[in-house]
């Protein structure tokens, strides 16, 4: 697990004057890793880190010469168009480019004057997808979604007598994830209408968010060799934000007995930042579970993993309709959680991945499943919070929801906070409804 | 879909002397396209076709001057490392390709001179997986395999209401697709033994083969753009043998409710050599289902699909225990099918596929599910053929099996032959089972 040192110093100031205004998501403390190109232009896509309202362009960067050994390495690979190079080389490749920036960009830095020139603003910048993204897994490991969506779908049968010793996931489609800024049509599918004895064809009527957090894998592991739960983290190159779009009419049709399939597939957006593993060191919390559930079995469970499995991510999801972009009013908040709710860890996550030989590789994205709170407000998704379509969600202007419309955004953002640490962002994910395409 | 033409006269015959004997699976009727390079060298992979025990190394044929036209164009983006160039470039230049391999191939032909000096031995290469594979779906498409197997899981409702509307598919592991010929540990998973309370972790007791054919995507689709059937196999490059490996008791305990996992993502074995559309061609039957099913939904229907929807590829599984390599008997025969039986076409995968405007790109991989026809000695699977483990299979050497055991070969052949018609095949697809790694 990573740990603390002088890169978490909540002191710390930049050169770089915006990184030190509070509420700013990219002090100097963050460094998250994206792929970007200056917006419009035909420019190679290449790897930046943020800083403030700033990116470092760290091929440039590394060209410059103000960088030696293991950091001169991980920056050079993040002249590629996509991190996977970077994400293979290791936390100690990762970690010395992290110190390495750190000292760089601090007030007074020697290195301020190269570097400078190397920056470029954010406002003017684009993002695509910071990995080619081989496989993609969705897990499941919020108890309260679990619960909540299981009452929908099998009222009977709530909460499956795996879930509390399996890590459940599947595997989802990398081909349609997208980054933040996205717009995708309403999907279009087979649904069984109440009461109907046949389907039919048509556009969503119960389109839907997952708040998620995604987990990009770093190095791999070769066909056949587990992960013991004591290295999984070292094999995590950090997290992005995860909307997991969902069309629910569609799912409860087609989702048995193989799971969920076109019901998820047309659209996953992720945050084009991806925080990493070392920049979240400071906000690790206990991972508990109630003393009357099954403890996790020996490849799940570790005391570093006891004392410190969790993070503390508080999460948001905000929407914002058409006709608050019209009337020049901000979006609404929906909910706020914290992912240290979640049932099952990152650890145990890539743990249970790798126990049966799977191999995971470098750029390979996790999906935490959808990150709902204990409580009713802190549902990460409009099936939980208008219970199944049938209670509305009343919006600050007088709109309301059960489920999505055409033209609605919606916008997750996370971040990290706590007495002696610094507060760092993820940034925003956001993706817009188009109407369906028939 | 592909028309016949000149290059599946029967009657033609090749300058390579074995693709003209009885029972070659690469007469000049078929060639097939696969990555290979010579067995142990440190070469480059690259594209090549199938004639009789020959490969024509596609990349130095284009080199040579022989192919003009679509077909130079086609043969010069077989000499990457895998054939995703040209999957993408579509129907046009697969066919020029092939007819202009089929013309330089025939006895007489001017051009053997110069594309002999392109042949490498099959004896003598080694293979890799064919295309990058972005994405791997599996279906579901038998009936009898959805009804024998939901018999087991679920007794009281085998055949779930959803199987006779939706072609049912759920997204697979890309990273452990394996070609031909490899091995892979037993894994290691949660199960609930019969009559525990809580769940073990130890080597799959319940280890299981499926027959599958592999459907390589040749041209993509745009995100949000829908497939409509009557184009869906002018996407389709072609067809491969799937070995779609499942541990049975992880299964049981973790499919529920998003779908199998661990059980099925550890290994998967395609054969090296893919069958183009071109090739089936003359194989062509109609696709017909009981008058008292419902018929499909529009976007799944066709009157192409009605005529010659579905494909009489014979296939059949062999299995080669250590006891029978030891006494140097052959592989003993478990079962013989054909996909004609299957209850959902390749166009109407694909249509379903992209209905909610899912991309598929270049080189992703649809496997069709478990084959199994309509009587019992068709099936698919041991788990069929066991009734679930209960039942023993005799093979012939005395040696009996409910599952596979360690150092078993699977072996997976098909072939296409009917009268007026050459007879065609896919080569082999095996691979072995090694003990459990811990």
């Amino acid at each position: 697990m990573s740990l603390i040192n002088e890169s978490h110093d909540p002191s710390l100031k930049s050169w770089v004057a915006q990184a030190n205004e509070p509420g700013s998501d990219f002090p100097i403390q963050n460094l998250p890793f994206a792929v970007f190109r200056r917006k419009g232009s035909d420019e190679a896509f290449r790897g930046g880190i943020a800083i403030g309202d700033q990116i470092v362009d760290l091929g440039a960067a590394a060209g410059s010469g103000v960088f030696s050994g293991e950091a001169a390495s991980g920056a050079t690979a993040c002249g590629d168009a996509s991190l996977n190079r970077l994400m293979a080389m290791g936390p100690s490749i990762w970690s010395a480019l992290r110190l390495a920036l750190s000292r760089a960009l601090r007030t007074g830095a020697p290195e301020a004057t190269i570097l400078a020139g190397t920056l470029a603003p954010q406002a003017q910048a684009e993002y695509t997808v910071p990995a080619r993204i081989g496989d993609y897994t969705d897990f499941y490991t919020s108890v309260h979604h679990a619960t909540n969506i299981g009452k929908l779908f099998r009222p009977d049968n709530p909460l499956m007598p795996n879930y509390k010793w399996v890590p459940i996931g599947y595997h989802g489609r990398a081909s349609s994830i997208g980054v933040s800024g996205q717009a995708f049509s309403r999907p279009i599918g087979q649904t069984l209408p109440p009461g109907a004895t046949q389907p039919e064809l048509g556009p969503c009527k119960r389109l839907d968010y997952e708040l998620e957090l995604g987990i990009f894998v770093g190095t791999g592991n070769e066909s056949g060799m587990q992960v013991p739960i004591t290295e999984a983290e070292s094999h995590v190159f950090g997290l992005c934000l995860l909307n997991d779009w969902s069309a629910r009419d569609i799912q409860a049709w087609e989702y048995q007995p193989l799971g969920p399939f076109l019901s998820k597939n047309f659209a996953t957006t992720i945050s084009p930042w991806i925080v990493t593993m070392d920049a979240l060191a400071p906000y690790r919390v206990p991972f508990t579970r109630p003393e009357s559930d099954p403890q996790p079995l020996p490849y799940l469970d570790s005391t570093q993993q006891r004392e410190a499995g969790a993070i503390d991510v508080q999460l948001e999801v905000c929407i914002e309709t058409e006709a608050m972009r019209a009337a020049r009013t901000p979006g609404a908040r929906l909910s706020l959680t914290s992912y240290r709710h979640a049932y099952w860890t990152i650890a145990q996550m890539v743990a249970h991945h790798t126990v049966n030989g799977c191999n995971l590789q470098p750029g390979d994205l996790l999906g935490t499943g959808t990150l709902s709170g204990p409580s009713l407000d802190q549902a990460g998704a409009l099936i939980e919070l208008t219970a199944g379509g049938k209670q509305l969600v009343d919006l600050p202007n007088g709109e309301q929801r059960t489920f999505l419309e055409d033209g609605d955004v919606v916008i997750m953002r996370g971040w990290c906070q706590k007495a002696g640490a610094a507060r760092i962002g993820f940034g925003d994910c956001y993706a817009r409804v188009l109407p369906a395409m028939c």
